[in-house]
């Protein structure tokens, strides 16, 4: 397994600049949130570190990697592969960073798109919403729920954010997020 | 098969006032639109009278029926019943009125959702978004685009004003109505 340097050396090589900081905005991020929620602390900051190691890879070699790894590429990633970047980053630290932790794995994974009953873990890719570099309206009433109220609720807040930012720019909808939500509501 | 006006019949005593005037507004509406884009007069006129004809059963009949004639009730729909009232009005539809043809079925069963490729019947059901009764922020803009400009662009913005509105009040978002939307992004 790689350690956490040779991790970031990877990254530093294999992202833009401006994706480089935001994975580390994110990882600092990821273990504020560990604490206060009580998950490993570890785990949340690996799966942070890396959850974006895919991102600057072409659509067809997203696709490629994909494929190697008998990956079920539905309708709405063949039509925009960039959203598989989370699966490909799993596949990455799985066989190239030789990460075998598989709630880890799923982390990465399902950050783009969530997933119905996520885990603990999971959730706390809600990292890479409200990270300090980022900005967007209503950016911190997100952290102020995430940090100080409930993590729950951040997420819901953060799919139904994305969920409108996707239909206004006239982008394709995943089922894995609109499961993650409907999911929430009918367990809330 | 029923007349027009024992399915007239039908409504003014199974719909509350507000419901049943709707009703006429839409067939008068989508007869509109069947000239306008070459679809059967008859079958819009129909299907568009009929497409709320189970709007008014509780949610427990609701799904009594759905079960009854074997419809698949999947996790949105059972927490949710009243979005099966679709189905439910195409089984009314079919049993109890003897509506045969398929494309009318399809065309009341899939208005509440719509679905991935849509005949141009089952296309016709923004007539229910811009009868004249309706009033909402935007309609007279879909109003135009659905009369003088392109029907898929006023179905595609139906979606996205459907999808937001769902979201901004925390219901359950369903999967046919992502993967309409998806469907004709794709393939435009």
């Amino acid at each position: 397994m790689w350690t956490e340097e040779k991790i970031i050396e990877y990254l530093k090589e294999n992202l833009k600049k401006e994706r480089f900081d935001h994975s580390l905005s994110v990882r600092d991020t990821a273990i504020k949130l560990a604490k206060i929620y009580g998950e490993d602390v570890e785990k949340a900051k690996m799966a942070a570190l890396m959850h974006d190691c895919a991102k600057c890879i072409s659509d067809e070699e997203m696709i490629n990697i994909s494929e190697k790894y008998g990956h079920n590429i539905d309708e709405v990633s063949r039509n925009a592969p960039n959203i598989l970047h989370g699966h490909v980053g799993a596949y990455i630290a799985k066989y190239t960073m030789g990460i075998s932790d598989e709630n880890i794995l799923n982390a990465i994974a399902y950050h783009t798109t969530g997933r119905k009953n996520m885990s603990l873990l999971e959730k706390i890719y809600i990292a890479d919403y409200i990270e300090p570099l980022r900005d967007f309206p209503g950016v911190d009433e997100m952290r102020r729920i995430a940090y100080y109220e409930n993590l729950d609720k951040a997420l819901m807040l953060s799919f139904n954010n994305t969920i409108k930012y996707i239909v206004d720019r006239n982008q394709l909808l995943h089922n894995d997020t609109i499961e993650a939500r409907n999911y929430m509501l009918y367990t809330r």
